[in-house]
């Protein structure tokens, strides 16, 4: 209308955002998600988005992957902001918040974080540069019992069939066992092991064994052993005796054996072929000591994992001198939500969280229908008086739009009672707002 | 433990985090803004953190505060991300939003986005560099029925009173009666006036009158008349004949007077002097164009506003060629929040939202525990199983540090039933978890 330059706003790729009837259903999401978290009493906390760049980098491994801050008007030479980047994770955020507050947590500290988190990404198809992850993990003084290593997968089981997704599978699998296999078998490194096993889904037995018999330095035999330990697979704990069959043995291959017993044992209650030991996951390279956890669409395994996680022997050890080991698994909402969104998977929730829509047939009846929306707001229902005197067919046309499904007309004049409509139906009735229900 | 360097974590000024206890306030203050938004038929969106650098600064005045992002790692030339900028309000997203989505959304569009934003202010007590902004608006093609000037502050109202807070006032203005009014006085640039009197609260009315009288180029007489018109308060629409009685008339002061009278007439059943007119309120420079609102503490106004708004012209129009005129209002949720934690005025919440605590005294009591966690948890309650056999002293302990109101013993092998412990009142009886209420 006026003649000032228009700025044509375009998406900005791996930034989602959701039109109002896909946000409700993310809502709901988020909402069953924070509930099945608090319903094994897990406390919720939010930390900044911003770090400083030494706490995000005390790891080392992900600096390519951080956002700087920067004032747009900083003055020169004024580098106060240029120590503070995005959190690429809620994992070392959540590492800094109990070093930090150490003295004002009782232990064993159980923890969710629901929060957007930022990949310095170069921009590209598919890839979310902002996305939001949902973190349960426990963190504890010296020592976390097992027993968390069995709650976690049972809560994001619980968590994930609450939710109308495609069919899923959360594998498990214990580092001990993968590093105690390789040490029964004499070989003097390893994690170059576990290293290329990771690859396994990626370039199969040949390409695995490629590494191990080459760079690696394995034996065929060797080599051959840690495929066939690769192979082993199954939904409860014949998988330990599986392995064992493979007849090698270590100290820590028998602890890792047990923990992974422990575990399939506690979780033997659910749903057969929802929970599987895969000896092949692996979960990146230093970063995990025993469980280890993904979960993958049984349809789409290639899309990598849907949630993940694991035990770690020491999280906030770059932060505090105490030794803090956890355990944790992530949800990635993002991932698993816009996935679904772009293949027309997530049918359309509503539009607005409106129950009701009291209409105006008149000016002079408005007050009226203030007075009526006020009673069923208090009566917990979602309540809207149309904006404007107007006719009542416009009114019911709004409604249906919005997806608002019933329209409420308020006594008239002439002394006829409330009536109100439900718009699937397209039923009439009489109602009295002090004690209507929906039908 | 390792001998690894070790960051110190320190929190950075401007980024405000919560212990447990304080976040389970602010997340049941953020649940019941929530609720109260959608209880008026708003629908909830969240936008992107970060918006293209050209649509941040469409209006250019906040420049200085805006945070620009970098990659860490950027190759040298690759300014990919050099456009991008973190949000500084939710209102020029939700502009972009509405221009972006303008086809796929019904109008009056009424929207609510609770998010983050942040401000690239240097480091200084008291300013936050990333706080949560509560916003609703409704926004129209061409036309926005004065229905909703009244209705937000209703929902403001509404949503405050149900917060634990010192005594505020929701302070409403009308634009177009200020400038009527100094069009009225025949003066020749009426925002000049409006930018003075907008600092009354800080330089006073001598300081105002410097003003007008100096650089804006009034006469006594005028400004006199301008200092009176600041002067007029009050609760209800007598504020409309205080107004009148000053004996200044233009037409556009008449169309301010009928709507300011419309929105206090409206808003008459409020309890009294919660919403209060005052005609030194003035918000600002060009952006608001009708009725404007601001709200502040009574004690300590000097803290500036906990949540303010108004009617402007043309959201959107740097980014579409329509007209889409709106109202809006945002309350200040980490600005009120803090304020009132650093006085020590937020009592501790919960530290967990644990209801009930299953306690194992026996590793072969175990299984039953979580049966019996798992039935109180189908019935709604949130229930932790202790994480190990242990003394059932150190247990209850447990239970007591993290605020869990409930201990619940599984049956013991000796054929004892079900007990569960109320911790307040430390009663202990007989209990069946498939029918326990909470006392």
């Amino acid at each position: 209308m006026s003649d000032q330059r228009v700025v044509r706003p375009t998406p900005i790729s791996g930034f989602p955002e959701w039109l109002p009837e896909i946000r409700s259903v993310e809502l709901r999401w988020l909402d069953h998600i924070r509930a099945g978290f608090e319903r094994y009493g897990f406390a919720s906390v939010e930390t900044p988005s911003v770090e400083n760049l030494d706490v995000l980098l005390a790891k080392g491994e992900t600096s390519q992957e951080v956002y700087t801050l920067h004032r747009l008007q900083a003055d020169a030479g004024d580098d106060t902001d240029a120590r503070l980047g995005l959190h690429f994770d809620l994992t070392v955020p959540f590492a800094r918040y109990v070093a930090q507050h150490f003295n004002d947590l009782t232990f064993p500290f159980k923890r969710y974080q629901i929060q957007r988190v930022w990949r310095g990404e170069r921009p590209q198809e598919g890839r979310f540069r902002e996305f939001t992850q949902c973190d349960i993990d426990v963190i504890n003084v010296d020592r976390v019992p097992l027993h968390f290593d069995a709650e976690l997968p049972r809560i994001v089981h619980e968590v994930l069939s609450g939710l109308p997704l495609p069919a899923w599978t959360i594998n498990i699998n214990n580092r001990k066992v993968l590093q105690g296999f390789y040490e029964g078998l004499g070989i003097a490194d390893p994690l170059a092991v576990i290293r290329a096993v990771d690859k396994l889904h990626k370039i199969g037995d040949d390409g695995v064994r490629e590494i191990l018999t080459g760079p690696a330095g394995l034996t065929a035999d060797q080599a051959a052993a840690c495929l066939e330990l690769a192979r082993v697979k199954g939904t409860d704990t014949s998988v330990v005796d599986d392995v064992k069959r493979l007849g090698v043995s270590s100290a820590l291959l028998d602890e890792g054996l047990d923990e992974l017993g422990f575990v399939l044992d506690s979780l033997a209650d659910l749903p057969r072929g929802s929970v599987v030991a895969d000896l092949s996951i692996a979960r990146g390279l230093d970063y995990y000591t025993g469980t280890v956890y993904e979960a993958t669409f049984d349809d789409d395994p290639g899309y990598g994992s849907i949630c993940a996680g694991g035990r770690y022997e020491n999280l906030a050890g770059q932060f505090i001198r105490r030794s803090l080991p956890g355990v944790g698994i992530s949800i990635g909402l993002t991932r698993i939500f816009a996935k679904l969104v772009a293949e027309g998977r997530i049918g359309a929730g509503r539009a607005c969280p409106t129950d009701v829509l009291v209409v105006v047939p008149a000016a002079d009846r408005r007050g009226e229908a203030l007075r009526t929306a006020a009673r069923l707001r208090e009566r917990g229902f979602n309540t809207e008086v149309f904006h404007q005197a107007a006719k009542v067919g416009k009114q019911i046309q709004y409604a249906s739009r919005k997806g608002i499904p019933f329209v409420w007309f308020p006594p008239f004049e002439d002394g006829r009672p409330h009536e109100v409509k439900d718009l699937a139906t397209g039923e009439q009735a009489e109602a009295d707002p002090a004690s209507w229900a929906r039908p």
